[in-house]
């Protein structure tokens, strides 16, 4: 029996009851990662994950052990030794569904209605992450065998920002040895392109504390003597940024790969309104110049930025109060490009600091949290075959878009594995992810598990390819 | 009969025990004006008032009432139509007393210690507002007159900033006609050194607030496309001061009267050690070094400043948010100094916020209120009589300085009375004000009661030689 994609689409076809009573049954699960609440609901969805393994057949079957929630872990094959091994992350952990009030049917109870399936975690991530288990299912119970070798990883603590993952990446990489890896939690670029995100901006996060006098201080009485912190922050951070929009720190563009043309004309080339971004998602009076030289969607995406989160000190009530604050701090953090490295920015960063505050201040920086950028090479044979797999999947081919946000454990698999990550969503723009009435579209479901199949089918001829070619 | 200071400063003498008992009776009077819970209590100490007013045998003695807590108002004479006319001004309202626990005698259980009496109020400004209503008793029990027509204005709402009260001196002018006000609610310069103060420093106060988008963005989404308030935000506060420390609004300096030779000169005579002032009481590493060529004690008395006292907007709690926020809120005041005029100063400050505001932010500006400088001619006869009563009263002559701080009611006197107004206080600079353990040296206290006795002779005194004269 040779293994057939086209078998296993029709399979589900046939079984699309079992498979919504499958995705129904995860989705009742409210395994809310970051509520200690719901800790015996976090065990029942990985318990529920090992056991579909099972019911799959895969084997070497476990749960690994993180600070909080564990990673489920399955294998299949490996058959033909030949054949590429595909690595597939997801994470079972969902959003708290707050305010639950907003919603129009309970967040636990999937409810099907107008062609979606409507649940916390329906598209972020559980959702997507059945259509690989689903795929594999049906391929096994059509074909006997996978053309892949295939390991799931799915984590519990991606909504807690994957606390620990890069420590158990690295403590288990013989087990997640593979030629490439997948991950489906985003979604389409509009309601029918689909999109393969090539680049994940990296992120360095501080809060810089500004000490001027020892406790607050009258305005009437020190007012004109004393060096207000409050002021030192807003003349501090003046100096972040150049006339051009550039971030001012030396040193800060210099690893920077600069935009290919190619890359900048395929950009180009993906509509982006930004009247219409400006008016509905904005709604500011204008957008922000910003670094002068690219466009919006360059900016938001394959630029680097540094961005004010906070500024704590003094009084912020309602109503006056005349006071020099003895403090002042600034949260901010910076969204970093390839081949910046968060390490070396934040010496860099440091140093700027030291250099630009005035001597009648104390300034202390803390780095909270840190995580690389990453870019995935679009000719690479895993992302030639998502894209021969979204193509019969969906019947369109994908564009390539970076993403302006920071996903660490992408950079994780690229640094500690050395392999390409395929990321290749079936979610829509309105699946009101992290938001009340979070859905799925079925067509999407459906459509995500026969690119699935594809892209099994697809990698592994692509590996033949290779190897004969 | 001829009045005579003397015989009214043996008489406090000989009944210091009575003095001190009137002054326990009062304090012990919980009258906490900000808080509902001491409405009673206020007007016991209203009634307090009316009741030794009338016991010394002042006239016209009424309860003016205003919006919240009564002013008590009482006359005595005119004797001799010639005789000045002083108005003593005063506040019966205390601070609150809290934190309590930090007091080492009960607050209002007024407790006699090491020559100090304890108790919320003793210095601001039960303790020292008293000095002239026993002054004036021992002069009619041993003159059976004064040497000037005396009036009180004593009210309740000092602590909740006085509010209204313009109002009420406009409404009773008449009332009120006066030669000169007297307000005893400050202290010596040092231990050992009176000081009368001739000026204070108006205020504005502003809320300005800066919308960007219309709700908070994701950093990573949209870092790069928004201008993020809180980067308008220190972009415009750094634009509100020049490299000089000068304040950058255009017309800010236009009105004010420069420092006249002879007043810097005698402010550089009175010690003034910035090693201490930094050391002890600002705790900075080093003093800023603010309007370029005025001094320190210049830069906090008699110069005008602009301070923030707040940025609200964003993620300021402990960990890390990527936000941008949606808007960003500065709370900002203005010193002021004669003769800026703080509705001219606040019509400046927003031209020129509207002229550095960026086209990506909408900006409005709020007036949250004002006061208007005041400074006291020292030449003036009522100055000089508090001058040489200064020198009986304590055998030592005052220094002349201005205050940094804002006392609205200062103001409000000399614009509508155009009178002088005489700072004189009796209080050190230890006496914790509006802090736990507040306190009123009982040598102060009785040499503040032999001051205001010489204080009505010798402004009866310079009356008479300038009418001759």
């Amino acid at each position: 029996m040779r293994s057939s994609p086209q078998a296993a689409i029709e399979y589900v076809a046939t079984n699309q009851t079992y498979y919504l009573q499958q995705l129904v049954e995860f989705l009742r699960i409210p395994s809310v990662g970051t509520s200690p609440a719901h800790r015996a609901d976090m065990a029942r969805a990985a318990q529920w994950l090992a056991s579909f393994m099972e019911h799959i057949g895969l084997h070497s079957i476990q749960l690994i052990p993180t600070d909080l929630h564990p990673v489920v872990y399955g294998v299949w094959g490996p058959d033909d030794p030949e054949a590429p091994t595909l690595l597939v992350y997801g994470h079972y952990d969902v959003q708290p569904a707050d305010p639950e009030e907003q919603w129009h049917t309970p967040p636990f109870e999937p409810t099907i209605q107008d062609g979606n399936i409507y649940a916390r975690g329906a598209s972020d991530d559980k959702g997507q992450l059945l259509t690989h288990l689903i795929a594999a299912e049906a391929y096994l119970r059509t074909s006997g065998k996978l053309p892949v070798t295939l390991k799931f990883f799915i984590e519990g603590q991606e909504e807690c920002g994957s606390a620990g993952l890069e420590d158990v990446i690295q403590q288990h990489r013989a087990l997640l040895t593979c030629d490439a890896v997948a991950i489906s939690d985003d979604g389409f670029w509009d309601a029918t392109t689909p999109k393969i995100t090539i680049g994940t901006r990296g992120l360095v996060y501080f809060e810089v504390e500004i000490q001027g006098p020892q406790h607050d201080l009258h305005s009437g009485i020190y007012g004109g003597a004393v060096h207000n912190p409050l002021q030192v922050a807003a003349e501090m951070i003046a100096q972040l940024h150049d006339a051009q929009g550039r971030v001012a720190i030396p040193g800060f563009y210099t690893r920077i790969q600069p935009l290919s043309p190619e890359e900048r004309h395929e950009m180009e080339r993906i509509p982006f309104d930004e009247e219409r971004f400006l008016r509905e998602e904005v709604g500011a009076p204008a957008l922000w110049s910003g670094e002068l030289g690219y466009s919006v969607r360059e900016r938001i995406t394959a630029r680097p930025t540094l961005e004010i989160h906070g500024i704590r000190g003094g009084f912020v009530a309602d109503g006056q109060k005349t006071v020099i604050p003895a403090k002042a701090t600034i949260k901010l953090s910076m969204r970093l490009v390839p081949d910046q490295d968060p390490l070396e920015i934040a010496q860099l960063f440091e140093e700027h600091i030291r250099r630009i505050a005035p001597p009648t201040v104390r300034v202390s920086v803390r780095r909270l949290s840190y995580a690389y950028p990453a870019l995935v090479d679009r000719r690479a044979p895993a992302i030639q075959a998502a894209v021969e797999a979204y193509r019969l999947g969906f019947g369109t081919a994908p564009v390539f878009l970076r993403s302006g946000g920071t996903l660490p454990v992408v950079a994780d698999f690229i640094r500690i594995l050395n392999v390409p990550v395929v990321m290749m969503g079936f979610g829509l723009p309105d699946d009101n992810l992290h938001a009340p009435n979070e859905k799925l579209s079925l067509a999407q479901f459906f459509g995500g598990i026969r690119t699935a199949i594809h892209f099994m089918a697809c990698l592994a001829r692509q590996s033949t390819s290779l190897g004969s070619g």
